[in-house]
């Protein structure tokens, strides 16, 4: 398969290219890093990113960025910002790639613990990963050519515990190889419309 | 108490007014009838509201609009007009409510169950409905003053079916009286931080 990971040089993203690239072609794409650059919140950017890309059999998301503030001190403004980034980011991924892929080729996406066990000032974070979990579920019904999308909500990953451990008190951690077999469920198994919870 | 119902005119709303008015002060909030006028989507239309309600022990939102399209015809554009309205709507009349709500007053908002139980063309309704699940619970941690805020997700509504039962096929209804003691349950109880799933 030839498999595009968005986020590939990501704690996560890196470990799922690690799992697939032995068999197959995994091509690489980052906002600044990897084979190709992405900004996942400009609709262009995904339509440039596709037209030198062209055809693939799976996209992996593992990149979103959302705004981590107490609830007292978001604004609407910060809110949107995880809804364009981590939100509307994968899911126009969606949008313009199924244009892009082939045949019960697949999409695996990237939410995140906090919508079901959230930390402070995660309000945000907690709204975008919920949202991703509907999209998944009512889009899964739609999509052309047998195409099939799944989510993947990992807890806190091990790796990122030096910066993250203090804000996750008692959560326990997973490591980034673990959380990236769910994604190689998604992209080699044929599920379709599922939440992967991973560690929790 | 003093009870604000957005949407208050509507096939819920009314309902939940109705069990609401006989041992409360109910006032009611319409994007054109009602005691009060609000549009959600704007923000500056929000505070007008609280300018002139002023304080309130619970504020109940029953309104909230999204667009159902196939997933093939959903622009960027569509999904963001049920994050400006359905989402940010409510997300906005918490962040500036609370304000205006007292000592362990409380918000009680709606989703309903594309999120879990999608039918065709829902994955704009189902990200909004999954987007509220996720901020009401990390929200509920972090509301000032005791401050409650819980989620009622009902099915499809009984008297609507006349307009949305062939689009709701094999959905069992739940009747607007009953979705309506799910409020009262959010109004009069003390939990938070919960979703409450009416009829399914």
């Amino acid at each position: 398969m030839k498999i595009l990971i968005v986020g590939a040089t990501g704690t996560i993203g890196s470990a799922v290219s690690n799992l697939l690239k032995g068999r197959h072609e995994v091509i690489s794409v980052g906002s600044h890093s990897g084979d190709f650059q992405v900004d996942i919140s400009n609709e262009a950017s995904i339509q440039s990113l596709f037209n030198s890309v062209g055809m693939c059999d799976a996209i992996v998301c593992t990149s979103g960025s959302v705004r981590f503030k107490p609830l007292a001190d978001l604004t609407a403004e910060d809110y949107q910002f995880g809804l364009n980034h981590k939100l509307m980011g994968q899911v126009n991924l969606v949008r313009i790639g199924k244009n892009y892929v082939s045949q019960g080729g697949s999409f695996t996406l990237t939410s995140g613990i906090l919508n079901h066990d959230p930390i402070a000032a995660s309000s945000g974070a907690a709204m975008v990963n919920g949202a991703l979990e509907g999209f998944v579920r009512a889009a899964a019904m739609e999509l052309p050519n047998s195409q099939r999308i799944n989510l993947v909500s990992p807890t806190v990953i091990t790796e990122s515990l030096p910066k993250y451990a203090s804000v996750f008190p008692g959560y326990v951690s997973v490591d980034a190889a673990t959380a990236a077999m769910a994604y190689v469920k998604s992209v080699e198994g044929k599920q379709t419309g599922q939440v992967y919870r991973v560690g929790y």
